[in-house]
């Protein structure tokens, strides 16, 4: 048998690992400061659930993982966060709204291996349920703004509204029933640029002269408000133009006109996170408010509007790594190493974790040799020598692992050293 | 479309999900102290590695969730966290040893719905690879000291030895080939009882004699050094004894004879551990030795000594409710409610934020009465009121929801105060 993991699934560890729960718990800070609390729902979910009309769409399905019960009853691994919430809201009518929860979990798509996508991926997804205002579009914003200052990531958070495109797409002359695909090809304009788009909504039977006007709408410059007012004599629905000046004066970003985002079911504002001076171009959060998704899911009378954005953990942990960002390949801070003192360097190790110093201890017995080599390969900042005349004496030996000094001194300031380190 | 969770599974949300995390979150603080990392293995393994002839055995291969990609490759979800920690390290001969890794992940088991019996749960692992000594087995014993210690719940540990039960079952003339499905049977003592042991027991061929030899050696009373010199004097191999002494020796814990632990897989220590004062009668957290396990499995002529502990964190929380301890719906402390002054309230909110204090906002332009309505079902325990006069007289006004009263202050005071309740 030859070990391996399963195709377009991989392991998270060392530093990598120790990255992913760094950036996980300053999002869950973030989002818990917000008044957001967190749901769990199952990995596995009924398949009637996933491949509801109004879940995530064919594309998605395709890339389904299908697996049955010992009751041969049809089920999938979720493909995201979102339908399996609907379903949780559906399930519980007593909820209070706003309904506000975080959720961060693995997520499976059966799709193409490709650099960079995986068939698991962690999502890290925070929405609000029931508000229609701008006020929780404007929350969002304002949570990726934190998010991204505690992770000391600067980045520009580009805003467009569906409302706005629709009517710029009516300006255009492009038909309703075809706006849909012309939003998913204008979504791939930063990948493949004009030309492409162009070509692409050729394809789906839109005119040249509509794709001009279209484009000649999108490409306006100028400050927010400048771009808006031009943007606002194009459009015969001003809806979007609406929504976008309440938000921007809320809270500011940057109005993008030709940001489209992939998924259908958006129905209003839109956003994509980006790290400024960065060689990374994808977003690094992004998202949107989707009015009709959970009701028409649960096919609900009720109305459900909700606006969400979804952090990409990977590729924040990639921005992080550009930028030198690391924490070793442990996060424990003291390797205690006994001399023929085994009892007594248990006591230490206990005092130095009563500290709150993350402490290691040489319990395979190796000699002074092989137990630093292992405190140096795993990067640990200091070790502490616990020997039996030292201990007579009250004393420890602290060793610094980068400068290779060492110093006899009582355990109590050999902690304070090290928490003043930290 | 009846919209439900998929047999077996379950939401966990509100008072359960915050519960959860604060277990969690207190678990990984401990496992760090210990200087144990993080790893994160795939939900979806290939289903060779699971079905090896080392990992979980027969049983639970029932229970494993079978799948296929795009590729019509055979996969499963992970039954267990241990399986996949070994064909990591297999895939990683590099790894520096003792391997010290924690893990916390969902793990799938199709089997029959008991009451708390999920197809879909959380397991919380850690364990040390590469150490032969008793050293290591006492760490997995004092992290579950602290760990309890830090959750406030008062435990019993109870430590027993394979190679001391199998002596004792050599002594009760138990031949060796008996002796694995004799030691799952003792397992289901504090279950079935004596007399259903010993029933199982003869069906599997084992003379009523024996059985009476075993229980007489299982039943020993008194204290640790009481019970090992007792037992000591009955059985040939040593070995277990040995290893006992010198645990007891390093850190306390209470010597049970009869504890066997359910996994065939186990060869040396085995524990588990107990609520003290509690209607729980199931182990919070148990574990053992494993040294034959990892090397078995990826067929390596290396040793891979190695032993770990699981802690329950649903039957942790259940111990913890029990004691009624709750955080409330929400981990909200405040709510902001703006009246006639929205954008003076995301600023009050935002100064809240920024002192670490969670705070939500009446978004939704609800009038006072059903803004308190929601706070007050959230269990938020303080509301602000930020009015457009209060705001001109540098003041908001601050309602305590326990008590109903309600005054004027100043922001700063207002964080002081609720920054004090926490």
């Amino acid at each position: 048998m030859e070990l391996q993991n399963a195709k377009g699934t991989k392991d998270v560890a060392g530093q990598d690992a120790i990255l992913k729960e760094k950036i996980v718990s300053a999002l869950k800070e973030v989002f818990s400061l917000y008044g957001y609390s967190p749901l769990e729902t199952p990995i596995i979910e009924k398949l009637d659930v996933l491949t509801s009309k109004y879940g995530g769409g064919e594309e998605i399905l395709k890339e389904t993982f299908k697996l049955q019960d010992q009751g041969k009853r049809d089920l999938g691994l979720r493909y995201d966060l979102t339908v399996p919430m609907a379903r949780f809201i559906a399930m519980n009518p007593g909820l209070k709204m706003p309904f506000k929860r975080y959720q961060i979990g693995e997520v499976f798509r059966d799709g193409p291996i490709k650099l960079g996508r995986y068939r698991q991926f962690t999502q890290c997804d925070v929405d609000i349920v029931g508000i229609k205002g701008m006020a929780a579009d404007a929350e969002m914003i304002f949570i990726a703004k934190d998010a991204f200052a505690k992770l000391k990531l600067p980045v520009v958070i580009k805003v467009n509204s569906r409302k706005l495109l629709n009517a710029i797409m009516d300006y255009a002359g492009i038909p309703a029933e075809k706006q849909e695909a012309a939003i998913l090809a204008v979504d791939k304009l930063d990948k493949i640029g004009e030309s492409s788009v162009k070509k692409e909504l050729a394809g789906k039977g839109i005119s040249a002269e509509a794709a001009r006007k279209l484009f000649s709408a999108l490409k306006t410059e100028g400050s927010n408000s400048e771009k808006l007012a031009k943007v606002s004599k194009l459009v015969k629905n001003q809806e979007g133009i609406e929504d976008l000046k309440e938000l921007f004066s809320i809270v500011t970003s940057e109005f993008e006109p030709s940001l489209a985002r992939g998924l259908s079911y958006y129905t209003g504002t839109v956003f994509e996170v980006f790290l400024k001076n960065s060689g990374i171009k994808s977003a690094v959060a992004a998202g949107g408010r989707y009015d009709r998704m959970i009701g028409q899911l649960i096919e609900s009378k009720q109305d459900y509007p909700a606006v969400g954005i979804s952090f990409g953990v990977d590729v924040i942990a990639d921005g992080l790594k550009e930028k030198g960002v690391s924490f070793g390949e442990t996060t424990t801070r003291a390797f205690v190493i006994p001399i023929k003192a085994f009892k007594d360097a248990i006591g230490v190790s206990e005092k130095l974790r009563n500290a709150g110093i993350n402490t290691d201890m040489e319990l395979a017995g190796r000699n002074v040799g092989k137990a630093l080599e292992y405190a140096n390969k795993l990067q640990i900042p200091f070790t502490i020598f616990v020997g039996e005349q030292e201990v007579k004496a009250g004393k420890i030996k602290l060793r610094i692992m980068k400068s290779g000094s060492e110093f006899l001194t009582t355990l109590e300031e050999a902690i304070e050293l090290i928490k003043r380190s930290l």
